[in-house]
């Protein structure tokens, strides 16, 4: 086996799992490493029966050198706050990282500081070197970069379903750039696997409901790479809302066309013009409108445009599966470039369905 | 008893069901004749075993002599476009109407006819001075209005839940009247009992999926009552989204602020003022966000109102049940108002939750 | 209000709200005191703003003499071996109890300590005679008891949705003793409102599994009632299932006729003339199987009664609300004969449907 | 491409689906032709544009000579009665079959005619041959003869996992032949994507429900292979029940053991010795018990065994993916095994999680 070595620390959340998941099977990349504080020592097959590896490792607390001695990169799944306790020890001895959480997503360290405040008082960091170094793993905006750095911050899954949708609109500059809505549908996983009251399926079943409203973390990450976009500061309003099912991401996105003239058939050409080079992205025709259930599974966004000619409203409407396209599944491609490999090795593109 | 007889026309829908579960404990009205084709001459307690009435009636051909003969008033729960076929007979017979369906609930049958074009080529209906005639049946909005009424167009779902959050904003003009988007998500049981593939569970259960953007025949209903209040037409942005539960139905509304000052509690205050006398309409403290499974079995909106003052919007949310406040509740209020009863006489405000 | 006064503890879980939705509007009880560790100190409203109570009462810690004071009556919804800390106390001050918990379900306190052994290590209880005292209250069999009591030990959701299936057949001696087997299958809210992993949405939705295989603790309870039917130990197999939806209980039973004659007509007819005084529980036509969804929000209890001629196995079908009939609804009962009311009073026999 | 190419019949419903999901990515077959009346002439990404083939191609009549043009081997995914319309056409052109129907599981024409008497009425079939001649494709028991065959009768989901969890047991006399009950829970894909009125998210969501007790037609398949296990006929109950999701299938089967001295580990011990060379079963340890959710998008059964010593009861829980191992997966293993390739080949054994 010729290929790299990949260590997966935070094996047993979410983010870990699908992780972990998507790289059975890969070509070119072996997992050699399991890191996790809560079942370190435990055999996977002990803790995981149901989701056998290649490799039967031994789960180990992440210590960096022993990172660093059985892999060459590592993709980390942990809660904010804690990548950035481990990151700067891994590159020093030469691993590159994807992080899955929040901790690299901004330009500075003081903007981290200031969006996740409540974990920013847990933890002394340092690295604001580091939060400028990072790049934004959204591959299909950055590919040429990921491929060259050291350290990637794979994007939140509400950013890179409204990102897709929304950034080349705002960079050809067809809409306006304030009034802005996102309203945003995601499953119940992504909050978690840790046990919460308002998870529980007697209460997220057969119920929808607003949370975050104004002033999810989420917004000033959208806000950060649109007004990267259009060239100036955006503010927009993005509203999430908890669906009752599992897994997968639907954000509806409203913007007004400065031209007024701008048909639907018109926006999908240039949205499938500006995706042409990726894969991942899957532009529908005139009137499809994109289920989360087209995408479960797969690293696939579906992307539909509506115009309604009596408002001038642009509607965008992006599909992902939050697990994948939104968190794995991102990473990996990031994974795969840092290897040297196609973003898309080893990654399903056919969905779970039905 | 001294109370009044009510008919139940289109029994077995969910609309007729939820009506005959209404009205059965109620102190005044009692169900004296059940109408279907389809289920004519079968006993009810063989067609729905698991629901059984008071009086276990046989369901008989909507004839609107033998309708007339049994009840003072009538619930129709029909497919578009049908009720019109027998309101004419009925209230020429003294029979009083609450009609669910949307054949009266326009001004005028041309617009009816230019919205619901595909039903409008099966019937012909020269209604229209009924059309005019007719009651909107929101009675947060027209309850003296409805006390008066013959008959009464009960408001559809989505209407219900999105009026209510923007009908006291445009009236005291504090939102910009163009620019309005409500972004609204409802349980499959909104699409009725007849089997259609894509209501299936094997399709509709862990999915989200946008459906009737732009155009969707409950935009025009939406801006008839928006215009009404603002004094001036409205022309907005509705998008459906169908989500994988049972009931429920909640409408994200976003409106910009035409005084950037107003804060969250100050619309909030106003909505609290403006719903002062409808039990039915319930304001959440700020920050607190109304979720769908909080309304289930209930003839209750539960509102919560938000401001970003970055952007100047405004976002109200609004969720109801789709089968109570959204349909059979909202006719049974219109009923117990024909009846000179209190609107919310016999109707439940407490949810089913968990 | 001549009525009497009831107190509610462990207000806040699943147990505690159904017993307060169900208190609300009825005739002749009112809920005075509402009992909580957790939440003592706050206004229901603030704590529950979804479920308006009639008297929105201050939680208060679970104080015998407090309790005393307030109520003639105490409903205890609290985790197992907490319950028997507080009934001598309330019995004493002339408080009658219904409990909700397994405390006090078995005549003697060894059994309870031998089956509930982890929760016996944790407090030192002393009260077998009270054990002996209490009365299992399944009100279809020990109503005349129940109105006689002072302590009643309402009955779990497995047990209730079994026994009503076997105990007819058991007590008239039709099937044989050994061989039954029980396969239960329960909605999620069985399992409480406090959070477990295992009952996340993520992971319960979209997944069916067995648990508690050989040796569940309602076994036991099951038994316990089985054997005094037939007059001689029993001894079963139940295996319970947790099922990816919030409310119901099935439950199947498979038991061998011993007079391979009968069918499945005349075992219906015999089921039917055990509970025709019992306006709970419904005997379907043969041929016609139970839903959960057809005793969802009602405390009835739906049976129905198959028989395979060419095996002679009876198979009886048994669905409940787990939360109603199964839970606070039975408890319900209790407290109404306990008042000198017909059992069923304020209790709802409509299913909420869809 | 020096692989099989094969035809897939009944590609729109869903075990053609899964068949084409299935194939997509296999290393040595590939899909050469789309058979299916309803959709005949529309091009594949029209129809289900959400999951792209490698090969575009349009939906073509089941014309025999077309079939037999283009392809190797062909899948037939149709209702009951249909396949038998075109087996012998497609033989006598040297076209392989493996057939997902019920057309050609029992060993006699008669007994088809029998079991499927509707169906048998609509249809004029004289293949008692074919009937005889056909290999049941369960494929842990029939793998050698599987090889040989030119028609493959592929089982249906209950008696797949009723069947992997019986057999075993039966073939060495471990448990008595009479008395056993087979509990089965199916999610509603099983039920087919045509629309019916039962298995609409809004009637099926938050129930569960027994259907087809006694009498259904899986007893007599599931019996057919029993008792060639058992060397003798076998009569026993299976109780099918619809559950509130998608996929997966449990079925818990009871028998009584002859020797009651045989424990958890000794059934876990020899289970395992029975499927030592089937890597699509796997047998877990004693006390975790398999979840549908484990399995689903796998072609994998897991089993887990519990003995109540008490009662002498054996309970051997069975897991599968209805539409993988249950139709389309085990189709596939047919499929290789027809084409000289190993039985697993191209199917994945990682489960959807969560």
């Amino acid at each position: 086996m010729a290929g790299k070595r990949v260590a997966v620390i935070g094996a047993s959340g979410y983010g870990g799992l699908q992780t972990l998941r998507l790289l059975q099977g890969h070509p070119d990349l072996t997992v050699t490493f399991l890191g996790g504080e809560r079942s370190s020592g435990r055999r996977w097959s002990e803790l995981v029966p149901f989701l056998p590896l290649e490799d039967d490792l031994v789960v180990r607390s992440p210590d960096p050198e022993a990172i660093a001695a059985a892999a060459d990169l590592a993709v980390l799944s942990l809660p904010n706050g804690l990548a950035a306790g481990l990151v700067p020890e891994l590159l020093q001895r030469g691993v590159k990282v994807v992080d899955l959480s929040a901790d690299y997503r901004y330009r500075s360290l003081a903007q981290w500081q200031e969006v996740y405040a409540a974990e920013a008082r847990q933890v002394a960091r340092r690295d604001d070197d580091l939060c400028r170094e990072a790049v934004y793993g959204l591959v299909e905006v950055a590919e040429a970069r990921i491929r060259e750095a050291r350290l990637v911050a794979a994007p939140g899954c509400f950013p890179t379903a409204s990102l897709l949708a929304l950034l080349p609109f705002l960079e050809q500059g067809l809409i306006e750039t304030n009034g802005i809505v996102i309203d945003a549908k995601t499953g119940t996983s992504g909050g978690g696997r840790a046990a919460k009251e308002t998870l529980l399926l007697a209460e997220a079943a057969e119920a929808v409901a607003p949370y975050g409203v104004v002033g999810h973390r989420h917004t000033s990450e959208i806000e950060q790479l649109a007004g990267q976009a259009a060239g100036q500061a955006i503010q927009l309003q993005f509203t999430p809302h908890l669906m009752p099912m599992v897994r997968g991401l639907l954000a509806t996105v409203y913007g007004r066309l400065r031209d007024p003239g701008l048909t639907a058939e018109d926006c999908t050409t240039l949205l499938k013009a500006s995706y042409r080079h990726s894969p991942t992205v899957q532009v529908l025709p005139v009137g499809v409108y994109p289920s989360t259930k087209w995408v479960r599974n797969t690293n696939r966004c579906l992307l539909s445009v509506q115009v309604d000619p009596r408002t001038g409203q642009l509607i965008v409407m992006s599909a992902i599966d939050n697990l994948i396209k939104g968190q794995a599944g991102q990473g990996m491609q990031c994974l795969n470039l840092l290897c040297g490999l196609e973003a898309g090795t080893g990654l399903p593109l056919l969905p779970f369905y039905p």
